[in-house]
This record gives structure tokens, C-alpha cells and sequence, in this order.
């Protein structure tokens, strides 16, 4: 933030399947405006960016100008961070690789960079959240998938191709493993992101017949929050299926843990504000699955940035860190 | 390597349960001077320490003496880069944590640093051998046990504690995994290593009736050498069992690409150099269990450094990043 005297705010995009949401952004994380397009509707990138740039620049410009932002960060799905481009992105509608930093360097001269939205959560937490001050940490984003930022010597690790950090495609079932979007079985993801906890929920009620909340819910609607209701209220199948969630992904934080030894691991995600529900069953399985010379080291902690803030935040932290254009 | 004109030479030593191996190592990876003492007779670190500087100390003087020598890098089991020390090795008999770089210091007037074997084998191979050059790679040591160490970023992955890169010991069997010396079940270590290769063997001997050289060795006594000798024999029980090994190998490497996504994975020891018998099934693991978006880019290379240089080596490359004690 060594600028941040002349050029006091950044901009963070965060790009999802459905929306883009976009803000400007002060050193201490406050979102000072923002706004949003639909993603899906523009059927080239450059209409899309076009559409981005005419909704973000009277924001930036009610806000002192180009010249008082240091940088733009993008959160994408398949983002390269060392290209700028995204890459093949099954949840978006351009095909192909699509230099999306350097589009929006382009028409704004603001130096732009990218990444994946793990790996912006990551740098999130880091500058404004539960990270702060912290060189080692892996950040895990439970929602529709299993996402990780992992964080060593204080940088996201991005490997030798841009893409490193895929921790929800670890295989946690080699047998009789559920079938993943990404065409393999049994990757976490399929078991602790948000519709793997609707997926456990549906067989648990196929296979038993003990009462439930949850049969009063059609089967094939049933989501991750009718299970937290269910188990709020007492519902003991749902209180098993955080337990059966919890005890995969803390076998899972336990290998990870014996990568990279983090200080933390960091949740985030609807899951993670599931409370002890979620949580006591991760951390026991970390506690009877972890090697005994990490045992009791790694804080298991839940993020502190705001669910409707989080994206755009986590974007914007990674401008930060970029250099002047004309440097 | 900066210094090296000053001071050209750095040490290695490499402590063994059994041995210690120390040597005198230029800056193109030549041991010009080596010896060894044994570990275990020494009941204090202090008299171990003190035996190996009487033997260390002549060869030094021998080849310019202390000033011409830019640091001493220490393999041991259980170190600590951060703090020099090794820590509750079970197979050394000094117990509790031991100084040991400090004492090194202390008696040589030498700045020294300290990691594990196999953090200092991936060193060695990236000073020396097969990683010359790379940022990003993995060493996979395959011995007794098995070992690893990441390097990102160009450095070694030490972890918030100085104890990450345990990769032996990620669970690859959670249902009826084989016992572990940590005393868990279904470490990569019980399927991988030299003694695992042995395991399966006389698992697969004593459960079918086929024939086989391996027969012919009395079963608690079949080492993996023996598995591939009669591989090469064209033996099909030692055969299948290089099969078993590298496929639980390549699914745990395809596991790890997804969080590091490293150039290449170098694999160190006995058993990597049994050649296409474990690397084509190693091989063949990850290409099925790898994420499409790492398909085809991570190398899978064996070390290029000769077993019996490489432990010393790995730990004096150690010592080229040392400052001068006065800095």
C-alpha cells in the first residue's frame, strides 16, 4: 500500500456464472460504491467488458478519477493470474482463452490483474480478514464447489502454470466414488461443497427410513440450508450429515496440513457459517487424522469478511500489489 | 554463490540412523573430501557432535581450512529448518530436541543450517541434479520410508513450524490401510516405500498360490531389490506388484499436482530407479487420476544424482544460501 497516499482506492470484479459484481475499495476494506451486470448475457467478451466498463467508470469517476486508483483485481473461474486470461471456463459463455486483464487495461489504463475467486479469497482474507498478518495459510471456499487459495511466504501459490490451488479435486474416495463435474469420482468437492451436502442428504433419506424434517422437503429440492434448519431444530439425520461432511473434509485439512504445515486453514462459504454443526466434526477429524508433529498447531478458522462483500473484496486485494503501468 | 571466489567450498552432512556421512563439496556438486561416523554409539549429541568435528576438522584444514568453507548444511530426521534443531527423531538416540546446528556453530565457527533429508535432497537437486533451473517441483524420496520436499516459488516449503512436506504420510487407504510407524493407517509411506514394496509382496505371495522367483526367498526376507530382480527376470508376481506400488504412487502424485501444480515431480531412491517397471504404472496413475486442467504438464523425472553422493550433496547445497555468522 505504499501509494495509497496518491492513489487511495482499488477495484475488485468478481466474475460468477451468473452476475458480475464490481466495487471500488478503500485500504481498510470498505466498499465505497459498487454495482453489477449479468454475465451471461453478453455473447463476446469484448460486449461483456464494454458493458462492465460503462457501468464501473462513473463510479470510478463520481470517486476523483482513474488517477485515484492503483490497480483493478478480478476474481474468475479458471483465471491464470500469471496471463491474465481465462482459460477454458466451463460456467462461462466465451470459449477458448480470453485475455481478460489485459481488455480491461486496455480501455482503462489501470494496471489489472487476475485470478482464480479461491485464490482472490485468499489475498482477501489476508489484507482485510481472518488472515491478516498470517505467511501460511490454506483458504477453503465452500459453496456450489470446494475451492482453495493456499498462501505460503505471505504469496498465493499459483504453480508453474497459474493454476495451482485445485484442493476441492483431491480424490477422497478412490472406490465407489460420486461423480464429479470434472468428469473424475470422488473428489471432495462432491462430498463438502454446498450440493454435495444435498447429494448426502438424498441418499441417507433413500437408504434409511428414521424420521427427518427433511422428508417433508421434496428430495431433489433439498438444500445444504434445509439441512442446517433441519439441524438447528434438532433433526438428528441432518445433525449426520454435517457429521459425515465434516469427518471427510477434516481427513482432507489433515493431508493438506501435511503439505504445506499452514498456521490456519480459513472456511468460507454458507457451509462454514454452519457453526459446531460443521465445525466439531472437522476439527475432530483433523484431531484423529493429523500426523502427531502438527498435532494442535493448525487453527482451524472461519472467514471474517461479510458473504455479500467477500468476492469483491478478495478481487480488490490483489490490486494492491500491482505496479504502475508505466513502471 | 556469490561468495564462492572467497569462499569456494561448503559441508554436507547427512545423519542416518545408522551412519553419518559428511563432506566437502565445490560449487559444481564435486565431494572432494568425505567421511562417516557411526550414529548410534554416541550417548550425548555433545559427543556425537564432537566426534564428527575430530573427523570433519582435518579434511577442512586439509583443504584450506574453515575460511575457505561458506557454511555447513545438516540432513537430519526431524529438522527444523527455522530453528536448527532436530526434534524428537525416533530413530536417532539423543531424545527431546537437540541444537544441533547451534552446536556445529559453536565448535566450528561456521554458519550452519539444518533441514530434513528430504528437504535437503530436493535442494540438492535443484543446485545439482535433475531440478537445476526449476521453481516449482516436488522430491519425492523413495527409501525405508518415504520423504518429500517442496520447492515453490524457488524455495523450500518449510511451513509456519518448519515441518511441512510430509507427503509419505498422506492417507492413501482410509478403509483397511496398513499400519504406519507414526501409528496410523494407510500412509502413502506403508504402500511406497522400500519396505512397502516388501509388504506387498509377501501379502500377494501368501494370498494366491501362483508361481514365482519370490518363492524361492524366504518370506520375511524378501527386500524390493529382490522384488526387482525377478522383475527383470520377467517374473509376473513382481511385475504386478511394481504395478500396485507405482498406481497408488501415481494417484497420490496426481493428488499433490492439484495443489502445488509443479513442473516436475523428481523421484530419489532405491525404487525409482527400477526403471519402466514403477514409472510406467506411476505414470499411467496420474495420466487417470490427474484434473484435465494439469493434463500432460507436470514431468516426471528421476533424480540425477548418484545415490551415494546425494544425501551429503542435498545437504551442502543447504549451505550456499548461508550469510557470513558476522553479517
Amino acid at each position: 500500500m505504499n501509494s495509497s497516499m496518491e492513489r487511495p482506492y482499488v477495484v475488485g470484479i468478481d466474475i460468477g456464472g451468473t452476475n458480475t459484481v464490481f466495487g471500488i475499495v478503500d485500504a481498510r476494506g470498505t466498499i465505497i460504491a459498487s454495482g453489477a451486470v449479468k454475465t451471461q448475457v453478453y455473447s463476446t467478451a469484448d460486449e461483456y467488458v464494454d458493458e462492465v466498463c460503462k457501468s464501473l467508470l462513473p463510479l470510478i469517476i463520481a470517486n476523483g478519477g482513474v488517477e485515484k486508483v492503483k490497480g483493478i483485481g478480478i476474481g474468475a473461474p479458471n483465471g491464470n493470474y500469471y496471463s491474465g486470461t481465462i482459460e477454458f471456463a466451463p460456467n462461462l459463455p466465451w470459449k477458448g482463452i480470453i485475455p481478460l486483464a489485459a481488455m480491461f487495461e486496455e480501455r482503462l489504463g489501470i494496471p489489472t490483474a487476475l485470478t482464480n475467486d479461491a485464490n482472490a479469497a485468499a489475498v482477501g482474507e489476508m489484507t482485510y480478514g481472518a488472515a491478516r498478518g498470517m505467511k501460511e495459510f490454506i483458504m477453503i471456499t465452500l459453496g456450489t464447489g470446494v475451492g482453495s487459495g493456499i498462501v505460503i511466504n505471505g504469496q498465493v501459490v499459483y504453480g508453474h502454470d497459474g493454476f495451482a490451488g485445485e484442493l476441492g479435486h483431491v480424490i477422497v474416495r478412490r472406490d465407489n466414488g460420486r461423480l464429479c463435474g470434472c468428469g473424475r469420482h470422488g473428489c471432495l468437492e462432491t462430498y463438502c461443497s454446498a450440493t454435495g451436502v444435498a447429494r448426502t442428504a438424498r441418499e441417507i433419506l433413500a437408504a434409511r427410513t428414521d424420521a427427518s424434517l427433511l422428508r417433508n422437503i421434496p428430495a431433489e429440492s433439498i438444500t445444504s440450508k434445509d439441512v442446517y434448519d433441519a439441524a438447528v431444530q434438532g433433526d438428528k439425520i441432518a445433525q449426520e450429515i454435517f457429521d459425515f461432511t465434516g469427518t471427510i473434509l477434516g481427513q482432507a485439512l489433515a493431508d493438506f496440513i501435511a503439505f504445506s504445515s499452514p498456521e490456519a486453514i480459513v472456511l468460507f462459504g454458507g457451509l462454514a457459517k454452519s457453526g459446531d454443526y460443521i465445525l466439531k466434526p472437522i476439527q475432530k477429524a483433523i484431531n484423529d487424522n493429523i500426523l502427531k508433529i502438527y498435532q494442535g498447531k493448525t487453527k482451524l478458522l472461519v472467514s471474517e469478511l461479510k458473504d455479500s462483500d467477500a468476492a469483491v473484496l478478495g478481487a480488490s486485494a490483489l490490486a494492491w500489489e500491482l505496479k504502475d503501468l508505466k513502471d
